[in-house]
């Protein structure tokens, strides 16, 4: 692949990710929504066919990597590290896309939904969450942006980020051996996008499961520049977390791919 | 293919489209039916299914368009524009039957809903929704066979229409380079099925997802035409927005398609 | 296929198909269950895997039919009716053994159930519906034996069920078409398993979707040979709809086939 | 395939399998995880997911039977016995590892949960239920690692995992006649993880579906050896069950494929 058709791919398939993904947490929270409070299985199957539809159409570009740390785990697995630096600023750039996609979808829904001044979240413990959040620096709305603890604890935050990762990693660098070298086509896509699925299920409950550096910052970076109303702050404390956490992940599942699989 | 078996196969496949996708919705909100309340899940991936059932069966006849858009963007790839009106012709055909086997699937919860004036929805403010929507000219229970927007806004309404059916002809246009040319066999349609559920968890919330002309206005057609018991206006003044963006969206896709993959 | 494979494989895969899909419906409706109100979802995904499960087990020894209707199908577009009554037998049998398999797996939770009491359903309006399904023949948990129609209706119900089984035959005989000829193996068991999730979500608000004369016969069978404590009627009175109405579909599905796609 | 490799597919396959399942447990039943309460739709598509990513990864290594169960069923209808110990010390290793990690990537939310002194679930009846649990030895979240019957009874509760390891066992020995001997591929695995779902939705209501001894065994170890507040018991009583069980209903899964399939 020419470094331009993987720029290209990886840019319109990781803001398909992201437009679709951050669009189910929209979908999900935001007022004046069919989808409103459709729940955890709503979001973590809206995530999993995004990412069906994101590396459907960008495999046959750019391989469908969509995430800097598949592209560090695929580098370290393979030893060709050429193209990492064209990888991952086709997926920041495109992540930056996908979240203003977002906003651009759902733009009443964002505007009625900040306007009101409502707090994300019905329950009664959600206010004083969401204060709590607040003060932390994330301010109304970011979740259908980025991805937020629900206890903050550093340690215990990038543990959990680096099992999910290692979890996804180690799929998508096993996987050539389940589909004998051929590469990403339908079945592959499938697969990844159920371990997706499953990943969110079981290990998203206690940070949102990021998994995927592009898939946080970009669409952070978007939250800080939209002029929307209420929106309070980006929570950049927490910002590293989820870049460091999946890279972490994606090393380990690599190491322990060229030791027992390779 | 003969132009009477893209004719009979996009009859038959949109009606079953329709018969399914329409379904869902009845099952969902109509009263007396075993689904009701299932909710957005159950109709998200009843579409999705819907969509693979009617794949399934037509694709042997016709290629399985069953939506004006996809008909225009394969027209805009392939540069062959023989058979777009048979195409069309076809689908709407088949969308009007579909519409019409809703009905009769469910006469009885049809009428039990409409004799009791109950409008559909449960929660507090579905009530003031529904007397907002009437008074736009949507009546009780056109949602069951066609869109309607949360926000009543054109601009924005047909951006989201124009996103998510971009998404969707990217997805068919590019399918071919994941499946080796094969068109749409079994998996094929897998994945077209759940894009399309995908599309639905993630974009669906603002406008309900028509994204695609001749499932919206088929049955808004059929609804103006059927002898239901108070069904109130069929909402005329938005339904050029369900065929108009989802061809521009289609349009865009087929383009990005011809200068960045082909 | 030799008859005796036939018949053991339909009447192994099709106690599996009824033991899975009755077990479902076990699960969310009797007291003392895990998923206890899973909902509509759990019960047409239930149902689906169900089929799935069965068509991977039986498929290699007798093609899973597993249902009366899809045999009627078959036999009308191939031409080939000699083993007809073998395939109706294992398959009547298989039901009747995969109802009992239900009644022992979930014994503790019948006798938990039924010894309160108890009526299923939670709503308010469930109870009244309830006594009214009983005054008809319905005794509690008929439920997980057979279906049953939410508004009683002989030419409306008998509609429904022609319907949801001409989507399903329609489905199976034009699969061949999309396999190359290579039956039921693993993809094409999924497609109708989706195909039939698919119908359950869209089509099974009426009457339950029984769109099989076996999975409702012979499960109705044994709900009145079972010594199960105030298990009330059997309700005989519809027997013959989820019987005939699928039979019908299926030559409809059939004759269609023969006409559009042979 | 080496004794060696298959000893560290089993541990890694096992691993991430009772990671993800013991994760979506932890995910729905503990406070501050995101998904709480996300329902038994959850609970079943998360364990059926880790199956689908624990046999994607660990097939090319090990055939990823994961499963005592599936070991001793492909044992007797193979006939070759060599590595049964290999892979029953390698399951039991790896499902005490992804226990262990469980405790990890939810550390926060075991503690936040456990110094609560709140009993898992929210229902009136669950405060009993948990008193009950508890005086047969059943500490809190001991339902994160192991299972527990809703209705205790030994007779009752062996027979409902035998039943469904039977179902899962006799799908894992015929899959080789629908693949055509590829072993376990993407799509293989895909069949196998749906027929778990299929399992836990249906079967699962009565004991929650351990279906493998190591699944069972391995974590509830785990639970007796981990430093948690409060923590209570680890139900030794019922520990054989969920072993012996499934061992019987994998044996007379492979007595009858080598009676009626072989």
């Amino acid at each position: 692949m020419s470094s331009s058709d993987i720029f290209i791919g990886e840019t319109i398939g990781t803001a398909i990710l992201i437009l679709l993904g951050g669009g189910v947490v929209a979908a999900v929270v935001l007022k004046a929504s069919k989808a409103r409070n459709a729940g955890w299985v709503a979001i973590t199957f809206g995530w999993g066919f995004a990412v069906l539809t994101a590396v459907y159409i960008s495999a046959p570009l750019s391989g469908a990597h969509l995430n800097p740390a598949v592209t560090l785990g695929i580098a370290i697995t393979s030893g060709d590290w050429g193209d990492v630096g064209v990888y991952w600023a086709g997926q920041l750039l495109g992540a930056m896309i996908g979240a203003a996609l977002v906003w651009l979808a759902y733009y009443g829904q964002f505007h009625a939904h900040l306007t009101d001044r409502e707090i994300v979240g019905a329950a009664a413990d959600a206010q004083a969450k969401a204060v709590e959040a607040r003060e932390k620096g994330a301010g109304p709305v970011l979740g259908v942006f980025s991805t937020g603890p629900e206890i903050r604890n550093a340690a215990m935050n990038l543990a959990t980020e680096i099992i999910g990762t290692f979890v996804l990693v180690l799929a998508v660098v096993t996987q050539g051996l389940n589909n004998e070298g051929n590469g990403l086509g339908a079945v592959g896509g499938l697969m990844v996008a159920l371990v997706v699925v499953g990943i969110g299920l079981s290990l998203g409950g206690p940070t949102g499961y990021a998994i995927n550096p592009a898939r946080d910052l970009g669409p952070r970076i978007v939250h800080a520049l939209l002029p929307l109303p209420n929106k309070g702050g980006s929570d950049w404390g927490y910002a590293w977390i989820p870049v460091v956490g999946p890279l972490i992940g994606a090393a380990a599942a690599a190491g322990l791919y060229n030791v027992a699989f390779a």
